[in-house]
């Protein structure tokens, strides 16, 4: 398998996705075909800015060659400093206008490098206004993914709540999901996986925004949302190992910060009051928890 | 001297410029004493949120003892891993409603790891409708404070414009101003250096505050300012060492974060139109320039 052919498997994950929230939104999006400058390919991005359904988002695909790996992408295995690299993949973050409808973020990718290839990828929900049948049944999707395609969904699930995690702020970015990387265990069922992932976006995420679209909210929602929003600034800013490979690697920033809310408060010292549903997102919903067996 | 003499010089500067800032806002500070969880010492922090003048803004004293010092603070030293330390500052960050008047940070700081002692700080500002006269007048200012305390302003400033430097912007956050660290020639000295520029912050700032506070400005202003505010979170989170130390150093989330403002936005791939105010910012004052000489 080349990474032509993995390529290939990508943009039409890019395509899938974009097409499914373009027919959500009911907006299309705007595209921008960039090359790399640093080093040879590029990529297409995906907008959609003060949409109907989408307050801001976008879907990514890159495909980039580039002289020397960044550090922030080879953690687990010893390559040289300066080892050339291709890296590909498909990387979303979806804010919707409504508090009642969770951010997501979804990504897979596929990385050469000397005589070494991975994979990595994950989807993971951040709800404002978290309704718990709805968070189990993502899981339960997502486990079903994983199932489908021979992988172990408690060790990605464990994974994930470990990576989206803001230490400063003793809280998970999100209510979870898989995250995966170094996956290297045979090309072909590993692409498999990436390609299953994103071809199942519209199931994992249309119950979200179904029952989310047309619930009216507050002002204090609103607000509510936006000083959350802070907090997913403060996760891809300080730990995001993609937009850390992104910024290190001299990739588009454009591209790499279109992850970034359109909107963030920050309020000092600000907490909820207790019993309220603003202070259950973080009491309930923002610690693990085997959602999928509840 | 003593780390206990510092400390209260330090105390000063604190009390001086917050009443300074209560003057200028009308509005006083709140005010929050915490105690450092992962070691000894704590802080005092004096917050304006939603006041008059000050959108939001602090003043931070701190003074704490760990048992490990993190690596962000040690990049000169070759210290030992597991080095105990003494860290004591102010570090203070003002963002008023009013684009007219630029956003300010200062910060003084003194350091003891092992057997080594240093000093660290500066002054920077960062306005979103700069005035050009105003711009020389604040370098020009700091110069004086530099030259009375027989410190090279040269070699202080291009610290600065070397440090506040956003790579993935290709942009400085903002005019500038002095940054220094590591700075251990002769305490007594340089203990009076960071209290020489404590003291002249009303000086330094005042000017800015008078000619902007009056001024109107229009919506779209507002919108500049908060965009370019955008641009603040993201030096603060990705680049600033002091954020870092912070986090790093398990300190009080809410009063390192204080730096942050009440409100950013993002916007994807916006430029502003070539010819105006806003596209000056980035054209002219964003890059290094020699105010002081002008």
């Amino acid at each position: 398998m080349t990474s032509g052919e993995i390529q290939a498997g990508f943009r039409t994950v890019q395509d899938q996705i974009s097409n499914f929230l373009s027919d959500q939104d009911g907006v299309g999006y705007s595209e921008d075909c960039w090359d790399y400058a640093k080093g040879t390919g590029g990529g297409i991005t995906r907008v959609w800015e003060r949409a109907s359904l989408i307050e801001k988002g976008g879907v990514n695909f890159s495909a980039i060659q580039g002289a020397s790996l960044p550090a922030s992408a080879a953690t687990q295995f010893e390559l040289p400093e300066g080892t050339p690299f291709l890296a590909t993949g498909v990387s979303l973050v979806i804010h919707p206008w409504n508090p009642h409808i969770p951010t997501i973020h979804m990504n897979v990718r596929y990385f050469e490098a000397g005589d070494i290839w991975w994979f990595g990828g994950g989807v993971d929900l951040t709800p404002y206004y978290p309704d718990r049948k709805q968070v189990i049944a993502f899981h339960k999707g997502v486990r079903g993914v994983c199932e489908e395609s021979g992988e172990e969904y408690p060790m990605h699930k464990q994974a994930c709540d470990e990576y989206f995690f803001l230490k400063h702020r003793d809280e998970m970015r999100g209510i979870g999901g898989i995250f995966f990387d170094h996956l290297n265990t045979d090309k072909a069922k590993n692409l498999d996986f990436c390609l299953r992932l994103g071809r199942a976006f519209p199931e994992l995420y249309r119950p979200c925004i179904e029952a989310g679209r047309d619930r009216a909210f507050t002002p204090e929602q609103r607000e509510f949302q936006l000083y959350r929003r802070g907090r997913y600034v403060e996760f891809n800013l300080v730990y995001d190992r993609g937009t850390l490979f992104g910024l290190q690697s001299q990739g588009r920033t454009e591209s790499i910060l279109m992850s970034l809310p359109a909107e963030a408060h920050w309020k000092y010292d600000w907490h909820p009051k207790p019993g309220t549903p603003e202070a259950e997102l973080a009491e309930v919903y923002l610690k693990p928890c085997d959602w999928a067996n509840l």
